[in-house]
Formats: C-alpha cells, structure tokens, sequence
C-alpha cells in the first residue's frame, strides 16, 4: 500500500528526544523491550496518545515469524489499545489532551473515495498502518494520524480491558463475520476456529439472535469458553469428520452462515462443505495460501462468500453496546500484565494453548 | 436431487396414446428426433403445452458430451420455450386451455421452504427439471408441474423469439449476474466470455445504467455485436493480458462488478485478479472443476462472491420490459429453424463460432 | 377485497350437517356462543382444522364494536388459533389429517403476484378474511382455504399457548414494528402504546439487540410488565409530556426508531416528534381516521415512515425461535379459559385494564 | 442549525479588503447586485472560489418571499456552483490553487457522528450553509469551509452547465426521488410536478429502467419537455382527475413509486392517492405547512414514505455519469446570462412559467 507523507515518520530531531519504553520487533524470531524517542505531532491532524491499556493479536505473533515482510525491522508492534491524549495538532478538532481514547486498528483520513464510502479499510492514506508501516501502540506513547477519525472517545471511567478488545477483534469479527455473513434472528450459524477472533465472532452473533450456533474447533479448552459464551453445540472435530457433525446437526440442510475464523486451508473447506443453498460463508481469517473453491459443486448452490479486513465502521456501535453492558468484550480476557512486562506477555500468548490463553491484556499503571 | 413422484412420470398407459415428434438424448454424442408419445396430465397441478417456440442452450450440448449424468437416456432435451396451453389438472386455477405461456426453466411447487423465500431454483419438488429428469420442451407438446407457479402469462400476439429468451438466459444473466453482482450506476463492470450468457449479461446490466462495460473474450465476431449492443470497451485477450488490459482500463482501480460468464477455472482467474478492492465477482457459468481462489490476496481485499442456479424471481419483471420494448432479447437470435429441422439446428449451435451463432430457435409452425 | 370463489362459502348442503359450537357476532355489541354447522372442505385446497387453543384479538373488540363493517352478522370471528388437521382437500400435500397445525391470520394463495414477492397480506384470493369474510377460528372447527400456505406444521407437543400467539401478534409486531422499523444493534427504539402488540414489539426488538427501548404508555401495570419483559426505560405519560421525556433520555437527539403500537393521532404525533434525523417511524396501529404529518418539518429530517398489514412472512423464523425457546410468546398470556367459557373471556379482555388481561387464551379440552 | 465557530465569518479585518460582485438579500422582496468584501480563509480547513458558473434555485425564490426566516438581510445568496480555487488554508489537501472544482450545496465536515455515515445534510458542522447561514456562491468569489469533503475536483475541460446542476437539483431528485424511492427496473413511476427538480427526477429514474415514468403537471410546456426527456405517459391534470388518470394508466393497480415534487399539500395527496400497495412516496418537496396522511385508508397498505434533505452522497456518481456522456444535466438549462446580469437573470427566474425557464445559469466570463 503506498501511503502519502502524511503518514510517514520524519527523520529523528537532532535535539536530544524524550524516550519511552516499546516492544520493538528486530526480524524474524527477535523482539525487544526497549528505549525509543518518545513520538511527537508530526503533521496538524496528528494526536499523541499515552497508552494506558494495550493487548497482543494474533496478527503480531504472525509478524514475529516473519509472514509480513512489510513489517521491518526496528517497527514498534501492536495495533490495539486505549490510552489518554497528551498532545494535538492544530488540525485535529475533535480530541484535546487528557481526553481518553480508544485506538482504531485502522487508521482513516476521513476523506479518501474509500473514506467516503465507509471502507476505511482500505484508506489511501490509512488502512491498517500502526504496528505494520508505522509505529505501534505497545509503547508508552504512539503517534495517530487522522485523529479526528481514528480515535473514540471514552469516558474517564470506562472499564479499560473491554475496551482495548474494542480496537481490533470485534469489529472484525463483527464486520467479518457477522454483517458480512448477514446473519439474522433464526440463522443456523457456525463458526470454525474458537479462537479469540472466533469467540468475539460468537459473542457478536448473538446480536442478531440466531437459533443456533455451532462451534468447530479443536481445543477443548476452547470449546468450554465457547459453551460458557452461548454456543449452542459444539464440534470438537476437524475435517470431513467436522463436516458430518455439522451436517449431522442441521439434519442435512447445512448452516445458513459459515464463518471462517482460522486462516487455513483446511478450515475453509469445511465452511465450504457446511454451509446451505442460499448460505453465507463469511471469512475472517488471514490466509497465507490460495484455497480451492469447489465451483463445481458450489456454482449452483446460490452461496455468497465475503472476505474484508476490517473497517471498524461499527466501532460506536460496539462501543455504545458494551458502555451499556449489553456486550462484554472483556469476557476473552484471561491474562493480564504490567506494560513492562511486555517479553513474559509475548511469552504467555505465544503459547496459547498451554497457557489457555484467549486476549492477553498490558496495562501501563504507570 | 431427490424429487417427489409429483414430478415422475407414470407408465404409458396401454392404450394407444397419441405420439409426437422429439428431440431425444441417446446417450453421449447421440440424439435423435423422433416419434415419442404425447404427454398427457398426470398430476393436478400439472399442465400439457403445444411447443410453438422453443431454443437450444449450451447446456443441452453439455448434455450431449455426457457431462451432466443425471440425464438419462431417452430424455426429450430442452428448458425454454413459448407455448399454447393444451390441457390442465384440476389443481390448475391460473391458466386455461388456449392461454399463451412463456416456460420457465425452473419448476417451483410455491409452497415449500425455497419457494416460499424465492429461491425457486432449489424447489424440494422442482428446480431445473425439464429436459433434465423430466421430458423437455424441444418437442410439439411438454408436460409443464407445478403450472401455476411454473408458467407466465403472455399476450397472445407477443414476439416468440424474445419471450423464448425469457425461458432461462435472460434471467440467468440478470440474477445470476447482475442482481447477484450489485451492479448500480455509475459501476464500472467488466463480464469475461462474450457467448449468450455473457452478452445476455451485457444487455441486462445496462438496466442499471453503469458507467463502463468491458466485455472480455477472444472471438472477434462476438466482440462486434457487444460492442452494436452496448460495449463501452471490448478486450480481445485471455489471462495475464486481458488482466493487464482491463487494470489499464481502470487506472490500477480494478472494476466495481467481474461476471464471470464461461465456467472454467481460466476465466475466473481473471476474475479474481481485476476485481477492486470492495468489488464483486458475480459467478454465472457452470463449473466442471474446482478453481483456485487467491485468498492469500483476497481476504483483505473486501469482495463478495457469489453463485446461483437461477430462480426466475425476475422473469415476470424481464416480461414487462420486453413488452414494453425496453429490453430486446430477440437481438441475440441469430438462427431460426422449423421445429422439425431440430437435428440440422444443433449441428449449428455445435458449430457456434464457425456460424456465428449466438441463439439459434426453433419455430413450430404446424 | 374482492375475493375468488376459493374462498367462499357454498350454501349449506341439504343434508343435516354435522353442528360444532361458534362465537358468533350478530352486529354492533352483539355476540354469542352458539350452534353452528361443522364446516367441511369446499375447496381442493381447503383443510378443515379442530382448534385446540384460540386466542382473542383487539380487533375482535373493534368488530363487536361495529368499526369493521366488511364483517357482516352471522360471521364466526377469530383469526388466530392452534388445532388438529382434521380433514384435507385433494389438492392439499402439505396436511394430512392428525398433523399439528398453527393457523396463520394471513391466507395466502401462494401464487399471485403479490404472494409470489412475500406479499401475502395483499393475496389476491386471501389476506385477511378469518374471522372477517369467512368463518374464523373461535369455534371448535374451521376451514383454512389454501392450506398448504396458511398453515404451518408444529410438533405434537409444542406449548399452544405460546403458538397461539404466533397466529397474528408476534408476527405483527416483528414485521410491521421490527423489520419495518429496521432496527439494529445499538439503536434507541421507542415503543408508543404497551398493550399486547406494544409488548410483543417489545419481545421482538430484542432480537436486534438494540441500546435502548423506551416503552411509553399510562397505563402502570403494563409498564411494570413492560420492564419484566426488558423495556430499559418507562415513560408513564402521554402527548407533549411523553416527547420531553423522550427528548430528555436521548439527550435531545431523538430516537432511531419510534413504533407507534395504538392506532390513534396522539400517539402517532408523539412518534412523529421523538423521531431523530435519519429515523424511522413504524405504524403498526389499525387507525380510523387520518393523521396530521408535520412535512413542514419532516421534509428535510431524513426519515422514513412505513405502514403493514402483516404479512406472516416471518412466522416459519418466529416459530423456530419459539421452539428453540429463544422467543417466549407465552409471557404475554394472563388469562386462560375453556373455550366454553368464550363469553366470558370476551368479558375479561374486553375490560383489559382493570383485569390487566394482556392475551386471554381459550383453550378446547374436549 | 447551531454551527460551531469553524463556519462563522470573522468580522471585517481591518485593513482594506479586495472587493467583489455579489447578489445580495436584503430582506423580503429585496436584492441587489452589489459591491462585498472578497471572501479570505478564516480556517484552515477552508477554501476560497472563483466562481465561474453559478445557478438560481428554487430555494432563492423562497428565500426572497421572506419564506426562509434564518436567511438574514446582507446574505449573499446561491448554494450551486462550479469555479476555481483561489485559495487554500493550511488544512487542505486535497485541493490546490487553480483546480476547477464543483461545489457542493452541502458542506460537510468529514468527522461528525452524521458525515460518518454519509448523512452530510445534518452535519454538525455544516450542512446547507452556503446563501443561507454564511455567504453563497451567487458572486465572484465563495468561501467554502472544509473544503477537502464540500468540494469536487472537475476535469479543466468540463461543460460547466451540466455541473452546475450537479451541485443540487441533480443529487437531489436523485437521493430524494429515486434512491429514497427505491426505484428498480420495470417499475411504474409517478413524479408529480415537472418544474426542475421534477425533471431531473426524471432524467434520474432512467438510471434504473423503469417500465413507465408518469408525469404529472398542467404546465403544458414542462409536459412537453417532460416527453422529450423520457417521459411514457403525461398527465396534465391536478387533483381527483390527476389521480384518476394515474389510476387507469395503471389498470387500478396503483403505482410502484410515487415521487412528490413540489412541496405543497395537494400534490402531496395525489401521491398518497396512486401509491399501490406495498409501494413508495418518495418526498422531494419542500413543505411550509402540515399535510393530511390518511392512515385510516394506508395502515393496511404496506408502504414507504420517506423524506430527506440531500445528502450529496451520490454527486461522485453522478459526476462520473455525467463526464462519461450517460446523464445530460444540460438539457435542462434553458437560459443563460452573464454573472453581471445576476438581477435580471432573476426577473427571468420569477417568471418561470411565463419564460418557459427551467433552469437559469449565470456564467462568468472575466
């Protein structure tokens, strides 16, 4: 994505910088905990933000392996996180210092033809950049362009863990998952992978009521959670195995809505193998290889599939929703750490499945 | 597709039942017009039609390469036609013997789950049936289930030739392409194979008033008439080229709507590579094989997919217009035959770049 | 409505027809429980039904009240109802005798164009005419015409009391209220009007999960119900006083959807005036004479406004969630009686706020 | 409207400003073509304009009876128009000095709760402003405030009247006639009123093919334009004999789309008189005073009503339409006068009956 200067960094002051602690991320395999020029107003529709709360997504463990080479060496990570506004530029209208904030995962110029079309996604000058093009929110402070429409306002004593979840995963589920695979009161619902996207995806379901919604996953731990968030059957099952349970469930009719929520091959198959005449297969997932479609079998199956990265369009929303404790977001939330604590964090999520772990959350009690 | 004996057809009685005249599937590469005997009522809700336009689809010739093995030997080929009713079951309440009715493709029983949300190509005892599993319309009488929610009503001094197109390409392309597709004003539209279906789509999609249609494909004759017939930009290209001919045409954008009219993996390829980030790929062909979709690119690229057997929800509207001379389906006939030259009116279809054919009728003048 | 001759009754047969026992009305303020002849099938596709649970509705007080003058004296009233398929005519597939049905308030034909685009409420043989032009369901048996698509299937042991209310209410109420409406996630809802069809709005925009639903009515105890039912606000007042305190709640920016659920001006105009830019007004009141429309104000406040005879098309979805316990009709019932006693309920209901009857079921035990 | 301080005008700096022609209101029945202080950047998000086409609306008349009370004397008047940037403040991207521009009558500040979900009419911070709460566009130079989303870059070469109608009447018989109306192919049309706003909902409706567009209007000479533009059927009729004829134009069915264009009680009726079932009335209108909605007739016949103020949403599509030759805004131009003759071209405007004048351009050729 080419990004206009807007969102570039300019080289560092020669005047000495206030520093900051960051997990920085150094190739392949290596990350750091470490002092970084504290970040500065570069451009007037810029904010700086003293972040409070931040979280680990699975995007960033991808990152650490290396599957994003559009991340360099050197980045601060993280694309989650809330925090207070400590500084403005002359033109960002809508946040002052001390306001507290919630940080978009996707950063929107607010006028773009896609800005005005609602796909902030996919913004010329935004899209998904901070802990990716330009530096992150695992950090003691971080620089937000566009400001006046990237950040939201929260109030002072909104419960932090909840809303740090509100950054990245469930709008996406929501988006992903949920609009796009138009899920609607009665729907026979299921989701495959029960992991923390698959789990924001079943908790955002619900707002549509479905009559059903299916689990698929492997990890049982997993599936408990999900049993204890409202699925309403689980499918510990992979594969064609995964398939006939599903089919099994829906007397044969298939699922109305078939979320992916891996990123697999695999995974796409079976929402590809479940889903009914007339059905939805909604991916969320991000895919590192190319799937096969079978059109032979689906050409005649009247089925839409989606793909999105998210838009956070539904962020206020979300937001409204969970202020009125009508969502729970911070229900995935099973580790908390102090911000300094960031290596044992990584440590922690890294290992997911040993560790049970869903959203693992850093706060700066700083 | 299991169906209920609604639709099977009872043995010949044993008395002496009127014959007529067939085009019959004898198995791959073999057919034959000859004498069959008349069908009569079998259920109440069935209806007996005097052929007087009828036409060849491309998916009778699959039939006759074997590729559809759910057609047995025997079979009377045929989905499309325009007719006189003959003779109706009592359950029969909207048509009378003398009405003139245009055939629908789809066979919908109205009253279960699918019909009753409009997706008649899934009926539990209909869907394509015709020339299918039941004895089809190239023949001077068809036996025509479910009549009341199967047939249309036509005005007696209608045009047969445009209302024989009303049978199944013309909303074929409509829904499965344009209506699937979202096309809307001011879109930019590229549709990839320039036979009927794809020029169908073309004519369709200007109900929608889209900026730009780029119709792809290599045959130079089709090219010219989708250009006589609306064409905003024609590419003469296959794969890589054509990807790069139709990005340049669109500024790197990528189109808003890619129809994929041919159904091989060759040009759904081209597709999924010029469609625009938010677009849609709007599946219309049937496929024999699976295909490789680029998720790997894709999943971040907001598109939708779609397929669909058609469910002939638009035929009453495609009527009106075609009345109303503000579509003209006739504008793809290319050949006109007797009825009785239906041997020698395939042997051109099957020859259909070499004659130039892009409908070829067939007229009952007895 | 002018209707075929489906639906009409033929004269009574000479023969001593079998009698069953029938609320009759007999004109303004007149009604009685009395002998009628036991109705058989006319039609093809008639089913005559044995009512197991019927309920009375609103608009059965309107007619005794004379409002309805299509009802003519001698008619049996009643539109909603749960029973035993008792006999079926030849043209029926769906119903065999023993089944299970519940009976839908709505007729629908199944083959008109208004029934073909899910517009059954405007059935060119059908629509309203329980207990309105023909026969209704406030007797031991009736006569459904087009049974194949006016009845829906249920299991032996569903609660008929919670069915019963699927007849009319709770589809009327989501369709013309909800789906209407278009409410959402996070959205402000106002529900002008408690009564039964107020509560039942109430019920259903829970499946959206909206932020916010205000019920505004005086009457307290329906409020108290209202808020055991999950009303998150309560406006005990009526006209102005209602509007300020709606105002007030939404911090002046009115709400999303305001659903007016009476049928009166003062209600109408209260949601007129808390609707926000953007909004919409849902009309599921059965008004009898016209409103005043504040164009002069409404002209550039972007909303929209709708109105519905029900059309039962969600019915199949309601009864799912109704069986899968997702949806619980039967809070709204207070009052149960045989239906032997039908004289007596029509007493209890029809002095609802003192005996704070919200539905009054009758139930046949014989 | 409260607008906050980015709007407002700054008093008169003191140091001698550069002086401009502007058409001036000076309260009811008052104008003048005087002598005003060119406009300068107050904000940095503003731009200023050479305006070099300019148009009289409807809206202006109203203005001048004193009809549009927060209109204050001294306003300089005209919300349409195309030109040059003049100037920029520091906040502007995306426009620079010298690119030719369309302004938009809704400025819309990008960032607000409204703006974000494309209801730019009701911005928090704009809106329509221009000749009505801060200077117009009927003069030599405008201020446009955040011009970055109340702008649209136009090709040098463009045909300047047929942007100018882009500016308002266009995007508003569009997004108020025929998005609002949910107009769609073969549907049956009425638009009653065929002054300018009538028209070009006209000209817009086509986008979707409809099968009939019915105009409705005793202005003989609008009827005929009306013809020429695409109109099937014209009814030069008001009131009962306007609905009657609509009535039997339909076979009494009523029609799909009821589009009101004129904004006073009666035509308001006839719209609610030839809505058929399940239909739309689409409000263009601006209304001075309350109409009469005969709920007691239309509780019962499924329709939508809606209203709007112009979002300008759509002007990038029509723009794009209108570049590429498929929309002709300029067939509706029937005057055009040199800027300096602003006051006659009004005397023109005033007379529009008389002058047969659609629309009246202002072009300025210093």
């Amino acid at each position: 994505m080419k990004k206009s200067e807007t969102l570039l960094e300019r080289p560092a002051s020669v005047t000495k910088a206030a520093t900051m602690k960051a997990l920085v991320f150094h190739g392949p395999g290596r990350r750091g905990w470490e002092d970084k020029p504290r970040p500065v107003v570069q451009q007037p529709t810029d904010a700086v933000v003293r972040i409070t709360t931040t979280t680990i997504c699975g995007t960033d463990l991808h990152i650490l392996k290396g599957d994003v080479p559009t991340v360099t060496p050197g980045r601060i990570l993280g694309h989650e996180g809330v925090g207070i506004v400590e500084e403005v530029g002359t033109g960002v209208s809508r946040f002052h210092k001390g306001d507290k904030v919630l940080v978009s995962c996707i950063t929107s110029c607010g006028t773009c033809r896609f800005c005005r079309k609602g796909m902030y996604s996919h913004c010329e000058d935004g899209g998904w950049v901070l802990g990716h093009v330009i530096d992150g929110t695992q950090a003691e402070y971080v620089r937000i362009p566009h400001a006046d429409t990237s950040l939201y306002a929260v109030p002072p004593a909104a419960d932090e863990d909840a809303l740090a979840l509100l950054s990245d995963i469930f709008p996406t589920a929501f988006e992903c998952g949920i609009l796009n695979g138009q899920v609607k009161p009665g729907d026979t619902v299921a989701i495959v992978g029960a992991g923390p996207i698959g789990l924001a995806a079943l908790v955002t379901a619900q707002l549509y009521s479905p009559s059903e919604i299916i689990m698929v996953d492997v990890d049982e731990n997993r599936l408990r959670v999900a049993q204890s968030l409202g699925a309403s059957r689980i499918v510990p099952a992979v594969g064609e195995e995964a398939v006939r349970a599903v089919k099994a469930a829906t007397h044969g009719a298939g699922v109305d809505v078939a979320i992916e929520a891996v990123g697999v091959p695999a995974t796409f198959d079976v929402c590809q193998a479940i889903v009914g005449p007339g059905g939805h297969i909604a991916n969320i997932g991000v895919h590192g290889s190319p799937v096969e479609l079978h059109l032979e079998k689906l050409w005649a199956h009247n089925i839409t599939l989606t793909t999105r990265l998210v838009d956070t369009v539904s962020t206020p929303m979300l937001l409204d929703l969970t202020l009125a404790r009508k969502l729970e977001p911070r229900k995935l939330v099973t580790h908390r750490f102090d911000l300094g604590e960031a290596m044992k964090a990584y440590d922690t999520f890294s290992n997911a499945a040993r560790e049970r772990a869903l959203k693992v959350v850093l706060q700066n009690r700083a």
